[in-house]
């Protein structure tokens, strides 16, 4: 694979790197790494790559690949830039004949997302999104466990996912928090946007439903911020579920504490991403169980997502490899004209992921309780 | 002291009992214990009461216990009848000269409410209500931390109280079900007056702040239920911080999950009422900090509500307990003229309670988003 | 009941007492509170007892008790004197007819407990000892499952009770800790004899199995004890299986840790107490399960221990309450001529405490590693 | 690098080759994955490794290694094999003038941990040992923690390595299991071999303290087992602290539970590595303080350790790629002359580890309470 973005400083490019090593089939062969063409440079060279695949820009990478011979050119875009990045390189990558594997969220605005949408099915590439928590063996067993049946119909849902890194106003003096609060580049949302859109996309990924309607209150509250830090979503889904996603970056104490909760009405499962490899299915009237990454029987998604024996506890980056290794084996279906049973999150998820984002924004800014999810066009006001 | 409700069946009343008991500084001397008067007159029997102190009714055992010698007579009446008799009994006893500990929520309506306070100043007797839960040590702990400024200025609070047990309709058939989801026994709300009020009372007594605008989604989940059985609210408080309250009767699985959080700008709280000996203070980059019920130095309020070494572990009775401890103290020294510097809940509890209650149905019920915290009238449209 | 020992200043009296009330059953009529006899009846009259029966010894309460007609004395005695006095105390009470409910270890020594035996059958009395733990829910729905073959055949025990108060000589200034480190009031053994016994004891009600040799390390860890302090006990039990029994008082952090594992060969359980209102079984190849107090089908002895709807935390005092609740409901039976299913910790119960205590400490002695159980005399050198 | 051992089917392989992959600096450039030929070969194949490098043996790997320019051969050998097999490659390897990183145990028995430290003095080449759990980012708080004097003065260990999976017999038919139990490929002993020594390991890590004596009691619980499958050994070290060391492939129910807990006379810590970014420091009278990898200073060697910002669990595979990338920066400054100032677990360690297992075994059969814990000659008798 070639990367884009990830110099040196950055946090998000390691993290991909370390994953897509893990399984050992997947090589960072090139990069454009910094939008600064010397660091660029630089960085790859660091990573001991080859020097002429060491590329100042992302067009130049894209060019000078496409001219490789196909076993020699990289197979895949890895995107690891700053938000209002995503969109342009994904564009140009599939263009130029690439499949691409984004970070999150897809773009920087539902309008980008949808024209997105129209770039994977004119060049016919594969578009990946790594919404990491859903890589979790124990993800893909709530998963699982909701579509058995098991939970009978889902009919309540509390998603949290709350930091508190960002809580001071002079935390944000680092790099990692300035593009994120900045609306030139993060878009219009900070917290919902870096941290909210996963919760949102690990419900829908988990129950398999769908929100329909929202009611939104996200506040700055870190003062001169232009961009939410905090914010409570309230949601309803296609079946009448209702749901609860709360999100916020300045909860002192919090480290990355997303949660999940289905409530159905046989039985209800909760799931916390700082204990990944325990997943709990309650019932009124007769003990808990504890699901435990590797015990038993688990749904096929979980046994393939699952690298060690029981007890050995599967961590963030190999939630990450398994994304890394579900879109490798996309490719390789493609490339057979296959198609996989579970493919990785796409580009229907981006348009999601970012109407979500919008919709969170545009519902806070009114006076009225409940606004339907639009995913067609931006429900902000221009 | 003297009990109305809590007969044979009850679940609240022998809670009431036994609580009461642990100090053995509070005796049952007599009580109406239903409204069908020989039912009334047998629960006395069996809880080995004087025969001539078993009362048939409320009115009959308010009458003749003011008749007895002040050193005879019972000192207070607690009151754990279903809601819509608490205010009528209440009423009755301040008139007739005795304090009354209460069972909440305090009254049927928030009129009946208003009703109370002005009873409670003219008779001059001491009014209390069970929030039970504000009797657990480390409750206290949590006000007594907020109240020092070890959190900073708080910001945000999120305040869960989570049940399963009405999630079946059938599950409604049970003597406790059944007054619970009957408008003319209840109330105008089910979850949020029977457990959402906990909530409330919780998060205004840790934090000491005050609800001053919502945003309320309320739901009937179980078909053909007149009353909530679920839901969500949003709060403003008069500090500027915003909150989330979450309840629900019909979360699968969940047993008596009371749970509060506190974020301040220094530090934040949390709280789980099914482990109620732990309480948590967590900072961003530096070791989180658990107190334990009995270990080291406490506030003075938590110190007295523990009554065994660290490691022993108390639970909902000496939550309880510690609520008629405090309110027996009360009244010692009301007889001394004095006051005591940490009252039980009081009438203002009881108006903001139901407050709490009347808002969120009648903001759940509007289309629009934001509401005022009515406490002097009625939210509801009539 | 009538009540010897536990006056001012002392810390089980009053959780005697505090048990004794809950349930409303048992009436604290009588007491001799301490040896100073001026201390003992101002005890007395603390607790609002009838002047008369404010006791100055406990030889002048039995001769006196004695006397009065049966309705009006009192049912039984609680001994919760320093261990050096339960056996004479409880012999006399024996002896003058009473019943007697005892805080553990049993007696001094264990020739004193084989002389206990033979006043217990000699007047035919009841003798109880309050080996609170086995009160939990749990522990009783634990000994259910065992009992049940759920486990299969027990194979691994393993039980701890930690506690960390006495990790510093200061510490053992205060009252409690002067009469347990001092060999003539506390008998051979500070840690084993006032919390390993407990521990002792909790593996054999719930496995029902018997210790029949054993191997010792015991340890007085802060200078110039007598006693030990900490220790290790290795054990076989009569159906081949093995344990380890670890206790500590120096243990420094921990605050009264009880736990105990027992492993079959098709599952195995594990309790804590200091979260007592759960427990785990686990199995090799499927999910663990989690039994609460009070959800779903519980063993009958489990549910007539349970007050309280489930995720209502029943605690350290409610345990204790149901050893006296059921130590009443013998005393019930006892004079019906019947008796019950399941009687509290006896005069058995008492004698494989003391031998648990002397056996271990005279394992620690030796170069020997293993030992068989003596309960018949004592295992000490003279 | 070169791997000897870990072909198809084998589990501690492919967990190298994860771990050595993900930090991107240590290439997989040969090996001989399997003692049959044709099946070695082929596991490299599928690793796609240059069809040259996929050897027959490890003879024919290491003379062909050594004949390629140093900047082509492989850096090191990591050895994956049964225990038999340890010493003969590690000494061949060593000798053929390649650094070694060598699963555990180290080898067969103790006298060739002697001659293999007498073959690393000769060679001058570097040894690890890939005591996995010492690279978890808490273990190495926890031993700076230690070493700070934050506990005082170390009085008391506990160590549990606890797992399931071997408790019934047929479970032994699996390829993970058989060499496992069997003692001419796995050596004196099953469990303490196979995970004992790993919680012996980690003990002396975090304490600094040596053991110096031991009683022991292993068992074969599983019927016609010739090695040990549980056991407990006490230990004294030589500050004069105690300790006891519990370890079990029967226990039903666990899956790979090593947990430690220290206590010193000021504080004492805790650590699950099923839970392992927390670690636990716990005082008397004082809240308990909870550690969290990525959270606050923490000691220089956990923050090497670190990968991601806190709440993004780092699990199993990160703690074993720390090992892999010690040991790589050992190499690096070995070339430059230099040494590190924590080097991986290394052949003293390989001694007291084959040390630990053959005194445990040794002892265990003995009807002498105490052993001195040779570390010169093996205890056993011949």
């Amino acid at each position: 694979m070639g990367m884009v973005g990830g110099g040196e400083g950055a946090f998000i490019g390691e993290v991909h790197r370390m994953a897509s090593r893990i399984d050992g089939q997947i090589d960072l062969v090139c990069g454009a790494f910094s939008s600064d063409p010397e660091r660029s440079i630089n960085s790859g060279r660091s990573l001991y790559l080859d020097e002429k695949r060491c590329y100042s820009d992302f067009n130049q990478m894209l060019t000078a690949e496409a001219k490789l011979p196909s076993s020699e050119r990289m197979d895949f875009v890895a995107i690891v830039t700053p938000n209002h990045l995503h969109f342009p390189v994904a564009k140009a990558a599939l263009e130029a004949g690439f499949h691409v594997l984004s970070d999150k969220p897809a773009t920087y605005s539902l309008e980008e997302a949808l024209a997105l949408e129209k770039v994977v099915k004119q060049t016919d590439q594969l578009f990946g999104l790594t919404h990491t928590y859903t890589g979790y063996p124990m993800v893909k067993q709530a998963q699982a466990l909701v579509a058995s049946g098991r939970l009978g119909k889902v009919v309540k849902i509390i998603a949290e996912y709350h930091q508190g890194w960002l809580a001071a106003s002079e935390d944000a003096s680092s790099k990692q928090a300035s593009w994120r609060i900045d609306p030139n580049r993060a878009g219009v949302s900070c917290c919902m946007g870096d941290i909210g859109v996963h919760a949102a996309n690990l419900v829908e990924f988990v129950t398999g439903l769908h929100i329909t309607e929202l009611c939104s209150d996200l506040a700055s509250v870190v003062n001169g911020r232009q961009l939410d830090d905090d914010g409570t979503v309230l949601m309803r889904f296609d079946n009448g579920a209702r749901g609860t996603l709360m999100s916020s970056q300045i909860a002192v104490g919090e480290e990355n504490n997303l949660t999940l909760r289905v409530y159905g009405e046989l039985a209800s499962l909760s799931w916390q991403q700082q204990e990944p490899n325990s997943l709990w299915l309650k019932q009124n009237n007769a003990p808990s169980h504890l699901y435990r990454t590797g015990v038993g029987d688990m749904a096929t998604t979980a046994q393939a997502a699952t690298r060690t024996p029981a007890g050995h506890p599967e961590g963030y980056l190999e939630a990450f490899a398994n994304i890394y290794q579900d879109f490798a084996k996309q490719i390789l279906a493609y490339e057979r004209g296959q198609e996989v049973a579970n493919p990785v999150p796409g580009v229907t998820d981006a348009i999601r992921g970012m109407a979500f984002i919008e919709n969170a924004v545009a519902a806070s800014q009114s006076e009225t309780k409940w606004h339907p999810f639009e995913t067609t066009k931006t429900p902000l006001k221009s």
